[in-house]
């Protein structure tokens, strides 16, 4: 086999052969095969496109390229959450120990991530003590007894799918339903959960602009997570604004554990309900949508979802004082709210913009040697149609440093549009899947 | 300016600018834009296509990315010629003596190809003594006595194209019409002819199989060479059968002799005229086609172009008795006849086939170390059309060795294929642009 004649054979709009992309995958990740070769067919395989049986073999082949985690240590049906990322995204926080208090064992290995703010494990660490190098034993011991445990990625899971990325992504290969969805599927099924529920976002905000691109990648990845026999489901949802109020990253524990106590904004509510739904369905532990939810509605109710929470954070070394007493936590040196220039509907938010003003301020990484300030951010009192009017507060920005409190609140400021007439009413969840 | 965004925009079917192609040709030649970057960008411009001033800026800049030859100390209009080479393709030697008779200077710098026979080069030492070692004085001092001299290639001509075919080569992204097109070009501009005469060869010997691609490369590069100022013609022609009857060097270059003295086959004479015609015209010897056939016929029936080869070959150190006794040229040690094993009228001749036999007798090179045997080849007696008898003779095989006659006469007789009834004529010279 020749990975020239793979390429031809591919470049000519023909169907790779699960021999030819297990070749071609096994041989980049030896490094056998060139880079030159390979985004080259990554080149062809963006103009002439996968099927579906292409998409979900190189899954499954990027997926075996490293470690397949074995969870079979933990008892019941283990589920995974993957979200597309998005501005605000804090989800994992209120729904991880929500669908655990359950009796939904979550097992998590995650990395540090880029982005506007820090991923699930820096805004973990806003808890004082709170840690996530735990042994295997410790964390499959923490799942079993807690029913929920997050530890830093040591496996090598699908090393194929991260050279591959590197290379797309400065070769202009990235933006293909069939990479995209292999590539984050990959690192999923080799993470090994029983399940998978997917939150692919969509908007201004999102990887995925337009709904119909946003329910294609759904779409292809609930084909290959069935295809490689797990339970999956997708839900598409909305990211044309920034998902409820905060944005940073202890501003956004605190309204995480807000939405645990009840007080959570209703579009993000709405959110950690509907996957939650989902997970409980995924996770074997309702039938249905209805039960599902009134289980939720409970152990909301009770407590026992912030009870989870506390419990989790202790078990990995974090005062749980902090779940329970939010005031705890440091804030930014200067706080200062955002005034509306005009008066009117706000009919749009450039959700990106958001994004980049709390990058700004320090609360996300550029690069991977940045250091997250974990204070700084932005809450936004007033979203997508709401009517304000001049000098109504738009939002507060919580920033450490005095000098750019200014270039953000232009920058803010220009994500805003308004208008005359209410906007268009959106739906948080666009479909399911 | 970033190698991506020029990647990404010809993937998204933008034109590149002159400014965007000379920084990819240059950082590529350089070594600062890395093999996987441009060979993403090679497979875009597979799908997406360049158009005519993307085109002829490429070759610009390949040909500006190494030597350009400066030929001024030559008197008079030089002219290029440039086959895009075939089966039994001996018409440099022929050509060149030739024009060189009637007033056209030729000044060949060459290299050493891969192929079914050896090039020019080797071709010409054939005749014992011969060499290409010339130094630039010498080479021009001769052009200007004699009238043509060929040098191997010393100049580091269009560095960028090399590295690029060498690239493309891997990748899968050769028969692209402007890159290929491009790719011969530039080298032709940068070898500094005045004009440049084209012929592109298209049948099952040649690298363009259909007449329309045959035809739409020729388009391509006329459009380029008069692009860049030069006076450009191309002839498309006919190599779905090998070109005359001699494949193999010194077969070859006896054929070629032969048609200096008036006796070459019908087909061959009828090529090396329509091109000597365009090189007469390109030279500005000629105004039109009827004087410079008129010219032609002159210079060979008089005798002149056969002395132009003799002191030719004598001015770069060969012995020139060999072009008035071609019987002085070593022969193979068994010459063996192919015998007809049907009746029946030629229909076709896989001339690719007909190469690989003088390849397998080592009459050709198959890697740069490959030495070749300059005597051996094949000499058809039979082509396209005629009507044989089962044991008439195809041809004959010269070989050096034994061993190998048997695997070639199988895979001869495999390339011809009988009809009953005649084959429709095909003319050999398809059209001139």
């Amino acid at each position: 086999m020749r990975m020239y004649d793979i390429i031809m054979k591919k470049r000519n709009g023909g169907e790779l052969s699960k021999e030819e992309i297990d070749f071609f995958v096994e041989g980049y990740t030896k490094g056998e095969i060139p880079d030159y070769q390979v985004s080259a067919l990554m080149m062809a395989i963006y103009f002439q496109k996968m099927n579906e049986t292409e998409t979900l073999n190189l899954t499954m082949a990027m997926a075996h390229s490293g470690d397949m985690l074995d969870l079979s240590r933990i008892k019941g049906v283990k589920v995974d959450k993957h979200s597309t990322g998005g501005v605000g995204d804090k989800t994992s926080l209120s729904l991880t120990p929500l669908v655990a208090a359950c009796g939904v064992p979550v097992a998590k290995m995650s990395g540090r991530g880029l982005g506007h703010t820090g991923g699930t494990i820096d805004k973990l660490e806003s808890f004082p003590g709170f840690t996530t190098s735990l042994s295997l034993d410790k964390f499959f011991e923490n799942v079993n007894n807690v029913g929920v445990a997050i530890m830093g990625q040591t496996a090598d899971l699908a090393p194929a799918d991260k050279k591959l990325y590197a290379l797309r992504d400065v070769t202009a290969t990235v933006d293909n339903m069939s990479l995209i969805a292999s590539s984050i599927m990959s690192k999923k099924l080799a993470a090994g959960a029983d399940s998978i529920v997917l939150d692919v976002k969509t908007g201004s905000g999102a990887f995925m602009k337009s709904e119909e691109d946003a329910f294609a990648l759904a779409n292809e990845m609930v084909k290959i997570g069935r295809g490689a026999g797990r339970k999956t489901f997708a839900i598409v949802s909305d990211m044309d604004q920034p998902l409820g109020n905060a944005v940073g990253n202890i501003l956004e524990v605190k309204e995480a554990i807000d939405t645990l106590k009840g007080k959570g904004p209703t579009d993000f509510v709405e959110l950690v309900m509907t996957l939650g739904t989902k997970m409980l369905i995924a996770g074997g532990i309702c039938e249905d949508d209805e039960s599902a939810k009134k289980m939720l509605t409970n152990a909301l109710e009770s407590g026992a979802a912030l009870k989870k929470l506390a419990e989790f954070v202790k078990a990995q070394g974090g005062d749980e004082r902090y779940v329970y007493d939010t005031d705890l936590f440091p804030k930014a040196k200067f706080i200062v709210p955002v005034e509306s220039p005009e008066e009117g509907y706000i009919s749009h938010i450039e959700c990106d913009e958001v994004g980049i003003c709390s990058l700004m301020l320090g609360g996300g990484r550029e690069t991977k040697d940045s250091v997250i300030d974990l204070a700084v951010g932005l809450y936004l009192t007033k979203k997508r149609g709401d009517y304000v009017k001049k000098g109504d507060i738009l939002c507060y920005i919580h920033s450490d440093d005095e000098s750019n409190i200014e270039s953000v609140k232009d920058r803010f400021l220009k994500a805003y549009t308004f208008s005359a007439v209410s906007p268009e009413k959106t739906e948080m969840i666009k479909g399911i899947i």
